[in-house]
């Protein structure tokens, strides 16, 4: 019999570790129509774990697959003051070399609640406390290719304090009112797929429920 | 002088691609505070490259960064008919070893506009053809770690045909209310970050524009 691919039932997090994550494996596991053949561990950081897997493809078919497998889920979080106003961070990101303007995001390892890594990287980034969360969205952020999990929540009732960011973060922070951050989303001068679902999330649920109070 | 790490305003598309893409390369060059002193490609197959760079941080450390450049901008359609259903396609993502349901997605390689690149995804997967098509959002998935750019559709004036998915595919399609595939992204039964960004983007459009009618 095939094992199953992968384990995310177990009620650990991130929970959806792949079985065999350390090394090469030649035992068949299956994914749904997918059969895993092989599977061979190319390049690992210690944020990432790239796999280079041999296949049979649902039309049964030999091909390929490349994964990549994150360490960390990812938090991020709509932080609103009591003028409704929110926190972006700016930063240069490496990948793009773009300026990006966004929520505050962080990796959740494995072991940390995606709250309680939610609240810390809140702290270290921005220095900011805040004592009420909501999770408002879980989605996946690029499933034909990695198992990237973003965890999303909106947080009030804040305190603020010093950031301590790591050497990888050079932020600029700026609260913004959040009609603004939302126009921002709309026309492109944010672009991160975790701030524009966080915030265009709160304003539908928003908007629907001043639809909801006028009908 | 260093070299800029990225080139995006070329006009080209994607036009993200980085400038030492198939090699190693020891020059080097800068993105924004940070400086890459070394490139090495790790990992690539016919839809990525996964370089390991030797940095220096925005602090001035020494550090190292795992990008995964995608040779593929992705695009993904909010396909309306006109009793305002929208077009969904079920399948098992291989990376998450769960069942997924999406709107239509697709790659766009480089020399194919993001337009003309949904269009052929969309007849070839599910075989709909639409007359109007309108640009909707375009995200970053996954910045801290890809380049991944996403670019989201409507499309209206339906006419369908017969699919032709490749091997990778095995599709299920279903015709579903827009106001049932909305409930389905704000309850997490779909996770998929592009189309959690396309629906609910139409939605919050769809909202805003009431809420301005009876003001």
């Amino acid at each position: 019999m095939h094992a199953r691919l992968a384990m995310r039932a177990t009620g650990r997090w991130p929970g959806y570790d792949l079985p065999v994550r350390d090394g090469a494996s030649d035992e068949p596991v299956t994914s749904g129509p997918w059969t895993r053949r092989s599977r061979r561990v190319v390049y690992e950081n210690p944020w990432m774990v790239v796999y280079h897997d041999e296949v049979i493809r649902p039309d049964g078919g030999a091909g390929i697959y490349g994964v990549v497998h994150f360490r960390n889920a990812a938090s991020g979080v709509v932080v609103l003051d009591e003028a409704d106003r929110l926190l972006l961070v700016g930063q240069h990101r490496y990948t793009l070399d773009e300026y990006s303007w966004e929520i505050p995001e962080g990796g959740v390892p494995d072991g940390e609640t995606a709250l309680d890594g939610a609240r810390r990287e809140l702290l270290e980034e921005t220095g900011v406390a805040a004592s009420a969360w909501q999770e408002i969205a879980r989605v996946h952020l690029s499933n034909s290719v990695s198992d990237e999990l973003a965890v999303l929540f909106v947080a009030t009732g804040l305190t603020e304090g010093a950031a301590t960011p790591d050497g990888t973060e050079d932020l600029q922070r700026r609260w913004v009112p959040f009609a603004d951050a939302l126009a921002m989303t709309l026309d492109g001068r944010i672009t991160d797929a975790m701030t524009v679902v966080a915030i265009e999330r709160l304003a539908l649920l928003r908007a629907l429920a001043r639809l909801d109070e006028q009908s």
